[in-house]
């Protein structure tokens, strides 16, 4: 049986084509009939061109569904169940998925690369779906949901590492500064927000992104107008943030980060880094820092960082600004990737 | 009044010489009639020529006496106390110090530079002295007090960092590697163990300092024998450390620092670096890895390490191999220069 699915055909080209459905390879897989795919900033990188990929595969890491098949070997879902998945599979039965460490699962491929056609199809192949999935919860517009798959608990992860989960009594002192207010920047900052941080500035070149930051109760720095170290500084006593989220993912933004940290500031970055790091072992030994990279275990966090996306629903309503049809997907990365959509949707209507 | 006093005069030369007993300054000094002063570690860095430096300055930031005389705004201590200093004041009327973060006290210089002078003399003026200086406590041999001065706080906060002040289950099970077995490898090795760390591998080169980590109930490497990669590795089934203690300060010990790491590992570094890091922020991205770096707080964990130190004092008590009189102070230097000496106490006696 054939589906329509959004190809990558090379940098600034995606299209929809017709493919097979995907059957059940392993018996620990599930078939999801998509209802919605999100485009993840993520994936601009490859949009773009600047992380080189070879072409072919179905886009996609960021979806909600009806699971259409199953192996006999998934135990916690049935056809018929309404589901959203991780961005990348999670085992279960790996040393890191014991651990908690979902991020490093040994079968962790992503979504929409090479390795594992993506969720922006009529249908999609989960490996693993006991560990990859989770049942839809009901108190959740799906639109937002689909921030779950990946950007939410991204921004989630970020603003914990910049100890947004220690007591109150510091949190109401801490000054935590998001560098880069984009879908992850946004998250980050209303998890911040929802933990007890007064004082987030959000920094960002584009204003309607400095619009929703501030709607989330930050204060809004702009890049092109502001002096943010200086900025900084005087919200500080001149000492510098208690810690930096950096969200960008490059080696500009986290010489920014760096710079405006206080002695043992806290740098915690989630941005997709690919350059040499643009400070030394002396700044890193004289600023007495703790820096966290990488990415987010999204199974381990995905009850505490949908709690949070719970509390912030009415304010981020607005966040998802283009729900397209699969059909529009291309119109739907041009839009995105030109920001002037904050963040596209496709709505999927499959064929039986 | 003249007093004897180890002056640096250049690389690998340092001599008795005469210069003038301090006198108060500042209300909040004291000065110490030295009783034991140390031979530090990272006073090699200026001695071997490798940290340049102008002349004329007396060495030593790890000091015992008895204050001898005391400004009208100390209120902590009185003439006659025995004390043991921290290697730099700590003035507890800053913001880092309100924070506890002493390691970064405004007013932080540290004894034996040319900022300050230090006491391998027969006395040193302690600026802050309420914040500075500790009681002598009762109940430990005054040779392995000194290693309170600095070494045994950094080492204790090199494994802390690591994540050795977590719960015992997983304590049980981490393995933690300790890079380099000179005096501060030693102290975080000890630390290790005494914090419930079962497996603690001690990396280094030099026989004598790998039988005293043993003697700690680490697991020596000798670099000159081992694989090191293969032997974390065939302890971690193939995977790398939980955590690993970087005490060197040196690029290659941070690159192998971050090789022997697993994904989502710790690496705690109190190395004093001066070069670039060995590592690209997608190795960083790719290991999703945590890094601290820089000096301990000294007068914050200093009950806790103690504490440490007292637990080990058995295991300790021949880890001070050379006492010498002050007058020998160049011999000391050049014995613990060569590693002939795991650790040099210079005894004094002052003149009145």
């Amino acid at each position: 049986m054939a589906m329509k699915a959004v190809v990558f055909r090379g940098a600034f080209d995606v299209g929809v084509e017709t493919r097979p459905k995907p059957i059940i390879r392993d018996q620990t897989d599930a078939i999801i009939r998509v209802k919605l795919a999100g485009i993840c900033g993520s994936e601009l990188h490859m949009y773009r061109g600047h992380q080189k990929t070879a072409t072919g595969h179905i886009m996609g890491h960021e979806f909600i569904g009806i699971i259409d098949q199953i192996g006999s070997d998934v135990s916690k879902f049935a056809v018929g169940d309404e589901v959203v998945s991780i961005f990348s599979p999670v085992c279960l039965r790996c040393w890191y998925c014991k651990q908690g460490l979902t991020n490093r699962c040994i079968e962790g491929v992503a979504f929409g690369t090479q390795k594992l056609d993506g969720g922006q199809a009529e249908f999609v192949r989960v490996p693993f779906a006991d560990g990859t999935l989770q049942l839809v919860p009901a108190d959740l517009d799906k639109s937002l949901l689909i921030m779950m798959c990946d950007i939410f608990p991204t921004g989630y992860y970020g603003a914990c590492h910049a100890n947004c989960d220690q007591s109150l009594d510091s949190l109401e002192s801490s000054v935590v500064v998001c560098l880069g207010c984009g879908p992850v920047g946004i998250c980050a900052i209303a998890t911040a927000r929802s933990k007890g941080i007064k004082t987030v500035l959000a920094v960002d070149s584009v204003q309607d992104r400095l619009d929703e930051a501030a709607h989330l109760g930050a204060i809004p720095l702009n890049l092109s107008k502001h002096n943010i170290l200086e900025e900084v500084k005087s919200r500080t006593y001149g000492r510098g943030a208690d810690a930096v989220i950096e969200v960008v993912g490059n080696p500009a933004a986290l010489q920014s980060a760096f710079e405006l940290l206080r002695p043992c500031g806290i740098l915690s970055s989630v941005g997709f880094h690919q350059d040499n790091l643009p400070f030394t072992g002396l700044d890193c030994y004289l600023k007495n820092i703790t820096m966290n990279f990488g990415r987010v275990p999204v199974r381990t966090v995905f009850n505490d960082a949908l709690q949070c996306l719970i509390e912030n629903q009415k304010a981020l309503r607005n966040y998802v600004t283009h729900e397209l049809s699969l059909d529009e997907a291309a119109s739907g990365y041009d839009l995105f990737e030109k920001r002037v959509a904050r963040k596209v949707i496709l709505r999927v209507q499959a064929l039986d």
